[in-house]
């Protein structure tokens, strides 16, 4: 692992490094930022997926996150959200391939040698994150961001007990029904549709749910309503009784000041469960 | 005027405007951030000013100002740091043209047709403001970062009146005595170094100072600090009994991860001059 960069951010280190991946055969780049309160021991962590076009960058400086986890004692994750390089299949589209992992270890060619983002995010990461770094993985949370989102809400259904609560900022919630989703699988996992609902969150949510708070905030002036469709993660989570609050934030859209607006809740919502006896 | 964008960001908006410069010959473009309080009425202003490089963007989507002027009823206005566009003259290095005004109105070729950052920010964009959104014109303080820095503080100490209060990121501080300055300076102003004082931070506070509070910070890790010169600042606000506050900050360096890890301290005070009395 190499040190890119190390800032000091609200007391604390909002780093960035690099590491060999064997789950993306490739040089794979994360941001964390580590509260001061690490100093004195291991904290907890929240983990923050990002969505379409994003590296690990985007939120790191515009999501307004350290202040919030740096009150909280809380160390950022900042993935990025996909393989990258010269050898790493891509699209021209902005939607699939470099930046458009959607989160899924791809099953098809040219994406399966390299585009295996859950194995890199449920196993390769939390390993080197837990070994190289003051982190208390027993203590873990995850949120994201529109594709981030829907991430955030599939691995934390799929991987019972690892995170003690999950929320989203306008996530995809439900891929396989739209053009966000559809064309991806399809590219990824391939034709037959059995394989994609294993990384659907409302279908998901309709089968297992998640063992913990979840908290979603969708903006009712987003521009991608259409794609993300909202109403059916809603419907799933009140049919399944999950406990958790689903809000629709009256004029906000899809773009980042969205995001830091409702970043403190988030946070504190995280803060809450991960400190939870 | 042109409306670019407009944002939900919390509870007001955050707005980009284009609109025709007459002190600068061009189209000039700023970022507007409206508290909810701006709907019930005009509120107080504080105008950020960015470093060199910057736009009218980065610090309206880095330096998370805008949760804590929301929370103190406070607009916030982004301009640019320089005229733009394919008419304008540029260099191809980074700190001379193009990005790089330093707040000044040069009289030189070929900078004199188009760089006049000074009327435009004391004269001919506050009246736009104050004509087209509900903001209190009497009541306006001023900040910046870097280039910006030494911009706020050179039209805070030469406008008397117009800001109750002026503060500063890692500003430029003595801009006659370093290479952030003295090429600019020939370039803008000429090669008589008599022009040069009325644009110095540190002179200017030597010779008037400023008629209300002053904070200023710079990280003590600040890659640019020979550049900067904060000790000829300090000294100068000292020697004058200045009300102010000069603080280093242990291991901060020049990003905006040291701008938004005290953005609340400034704001917060501003707030307090901005509602003095």
């Amino acid at each position: 692992m190499e040190t890119v960069s190390q800032n000091a951010c609200f007391g604390g280190t909002q780093g960035v490094y690099t590491h060999k991946s064997d789950a993306c055969g490739c040089d794979m780049t994360f941001g964390l930022f580590l509260p001061e309160d690490a100093q004195d021991g291991p904290v907890p962590v929240l983990w923050y997926l990002s969505g379409l076009t994003c590296t690990h960058e985007n939120a790191m400086v515009k999501a307004g996150a350290q202040g919030w986890a740096a009150e909280q004692g809380i160390a950022l994750v900042f993935p990025d959200t996909s393989p990258r390089g010269d050898d790493v299949a891509n699209d021209d589209a902005y939607d699939l391939g470099q930046g458009a992992g959607f989160y899924v270890n791809a099953t098809q060619e040219p994406w399966a040698p390299h585009f295996r983002m859950w194995d890199y995010l449920a196993d390769e990461l939390p390993a080197l994150l837990g070994r190289e770094f003051a982190l208390d993985m027993d203590r873990q949370a995850i949120t994201g961001h529109s594709m981030g989102g829907h991430g955030a809400l599939t691995l934390a259904m799929s991987l019972p007990g690892r995170f003690r609560s999950v929320s989203a900022f306008s996530p995809i919630c439900n891929p396989t029904g739209g053009d966000w989703g559809r064309k991806q699988f399809a590219a990824y996992l391939g034709a037959d549709e059995a394989a994609w609902a294993a990384h659907d969150a409302s279908l998901l949510m309709g089968e297992r749910g998640f063992d913990g708070p979840v908290l979603v905030d969708t903006g009712t002036s987003d521009q991608f309503l259409e794609l993300l469709r909202p109403e059916t993660l809603a419907a799933a989570m009140a049919a399944r009784r999950q406990e958790g609050t689903f809000r629709m934030q009256k004029g906000y859209d899809h773009s980042y000041f969205f995001i830091s607006t409702f970043m403190e809740d988030h946070v504190t919502f995280h803060a809450e469960a991960l400190y939870a006896e």
